[in-house]
């Protein structure tokens, strides 16, 4: 039944001949959808239909029309969630608006199994606002005990990036309520990778990207979810024009739209948008509880082969997938030119400093034999030691 | 001379047969390369390369080889200009950066024909540094006088969008820099209007759009120009993980890159910036001293032609071209109507509330025919009294 599904989720897909893709959790694969509709904006809207687009081709409803697709995946009711920007400017909305409402408190607390990119972007916040706010980073594992009356915000990324480590949503989120304190969840590796239920856990504000597991192409814009109580209480500080309340009637003054489009800043990227939009019409009909067990049935098949045939890998990820998002990474000192190695051999995952190669699994286009072909490269690479060839050695500016 | 320069020029779009379109300075038209870069960008770096296109395909370099190409069309020295996020995410990165510098004076100097948007844009900045700025809105012509050693930040954009009235950015960035005053100019409706000599005039920050005048698609990723001996003495509000000095060294604290680059913050809309890059090649060997010659025509020939057959629209932009940017506007209370009417008939312009009906002229696809059959139609309109036509009377989402 639940392999049937995604049987036909991969014939949705343009994927290379040959290819193993298992990089999905970094940039997702061409839906056929997303291909004919950025054609069809190109050569009909933009082309054709000029700047009366933005009326006869719906480009204004975009961002929010692409949020209503997104926030069905991660539990957001109707009108909490809008696309627009890039996931970095989309925290450091969430991120001024948390801790204007938080008032005195002025710890930030997050781990060091976040993005760094999150904690630059908390950096960043807080020299601006020059408000005397700290952020406090601990270890994942110490997170639910530094949860106190004195965090104004909890800053957390649901599935830490380099291990696949899941938190437990749920539970610290309702540690943090209970505390009086504000939770930020960066969703990037969960949106589209497994069931996400921000209402259920009552979450404040949540952020994430449309170009991983929702497949939106390159620098997709992002999303961000507020919780729909605090939508009118919020005062944005990218204050930009289509987050007005009457964006076309050029008052001089700002006055916030009053809902979850006062999250808008300026001009989406249309072209970019649509695709993202396109690309979210491969979940119609799917039910995250059927990626979600086709997803853990890829990593354990995956982590079963490759432990047997590579005893020099170490598992980065946790062994109970309870506690893993949607992928599987592995340790070694040679993590990097491993990695080319595979890449040369069409086996696609990618590699984090220092050590680490990372596997996303995304059921909608990888098969249970993609991921024992992939183990059976990965022990050539290793067998053969491919990884020592000076080709693999050299780095790109991306690695 | 100059008129074959621009038939070549016409022959590089696609427009729409019948079609004569003035409101490229709203959304220009549709470069042939932009689309076959966008279609390739789709179905071979995304579609085939993936992940491996951030590398293979150059994505990681757009948004400084887009920086680059502006940079050439606005005076503004190699390494200074960078591609990224939207106009107004753009405005309050110079914004905050400015402010910082600026240290203990408090106003932001402005005026009334600046876009409402980046007014917007400056509030969202005093209330999220709250440290006691004051944004001061002046009338256009007082701009001048105002510029005093109490000014922060003279913050202006060159050209009305409503009027297309411009600035004289030489001027008052001398005015500026001689009170000590630091200056952001917007060149939405500059940049490939006409020649802009950031460098030559001393300016400290400007911003603008790329899908105006740039021809980059809709919502095309915006610029962001930091005088070079600036750059390394701001410190970026939204610090990014692009911005970063090692971004894929996944260090968990922020050190900006030495470079312009610190102004990149998340990851771009690849699709969209490649159809800006693409965009930018119609510009290969154009000079903007030609450009501003031709627009200077086909402006004249417009009002000309306008006011000899439609003694009811009075003339709001500056009679003097050199007090012009590229675009003519007209007053009517009718105006709205009067531009459905003129849609309908396939002459494309817009309205901006109240009562403004915008003609954008661009050489690189505008012709002089062009601008008499534009006066024609809109002399129909206005004689046989059109816009009382119901159907012109509905609004539209976007209007």
């Amino acid at each position: 039944m639940t392999a049937s599904i995604f049987d036909k989720t991969r014939t949705l897909f343009d994927l290379p001949e040959g290819v193993i893709y298992l990089d999905g959790n970094s940039l997702g694969a061409l839906p056929r959808a997303a291909r004919e509709r950025v054609a069809r904006e190109v050569n009909h809207s933009w082309g054709h239909e000029l700047i009366r687009a933005w009326n006869t081709c719906g480009w204004i409803d975009l961002p929010a029309e692409v949020g209503r697709k997104i926030g069905r995946l991660i539990g957001a009711p109707e009108g909490s969630v809008i696309a627009a920007d890039s996931t970095s400017i989309n925290l450091f909305k969430a991120l001024t608006a948390a801790l204007r409402l938080a008032g005195e408190r002025k710890v930030i607390l997050s781990d060091t199994g976040n993005f760094p990119s999150d904690l630059y972007i908390a950096e960043g916040v807080i020299e601006t606002m020059g408000q005397g706010h700290r952020l406090k980073v601990v270890a994942p594992d110490d997170v639910e005990a530094a949860i106190g009356d004195d965090v104004a915000v909890l800053m957390l990324t649901e599935v830490d990036y380099a291990t696949g480590r899941k938190h437990d949503m749920k539970a610290l989120t309702a540690k943090a309520r209970a505390h009086g304190v504000l939770t930020i969840w960066d969703l990037a590796h969960s949106a589209g990778a497994f069931p996400v239920d921000l209402h259920g856990a009552g979450a404040d504000f949540a952020i994430g990207c449309g170009y991983k597991y929702l497949n939106g192409g390159p620098g997709a814009p992002a999303f961000i979810y507020v919780r729909p109580e605090l939508q009118e209480k919020i005062t944005p500080s990218l204050s930009g024009w289509l987050g007005h309340d009457a964006p076309f009637q050029f008052e001089l003054g700002y006055r916030p739209a009053g809902s979850i489009d006062r999250m808008r800043a300026g001009t989406p990227p249309v072209l970019s948008m649509a695709a993202l939009d396109a690309a979210l019409s491969v979940w119609d009909g799917i039910e995250m509880a059927d990626v979600r067990a086709r997803s853990i049935e890829l990593c354990e098949i995956f982590i079963r082969e490759v432990e047997a045939r590579c005893p020099t890998l170490t598992l980065a990820s946790p062994r109970n997938p309870e506690q893993r998002g949607s992928q599987v990474s592995f340790r070694h000192e040679q993590g990097f030119a491993i990695m080319q190695a595979l890449i040369a051999h069409l086996v696609i995952g990618d590699f984090r400093a220092p050590n680490i190669i990372r596997f996303g699994f995304t059921p909608l286009y990888v098969t249970p034999a993609d991921a024992v072909k992939a183990a059976e490269v990965l022990e050539r690479v290793m067998k053969e030691r491919l990884y020592e060839k000076p080709e693999y050695q050299k780095k790109g500016k991306v690695t």
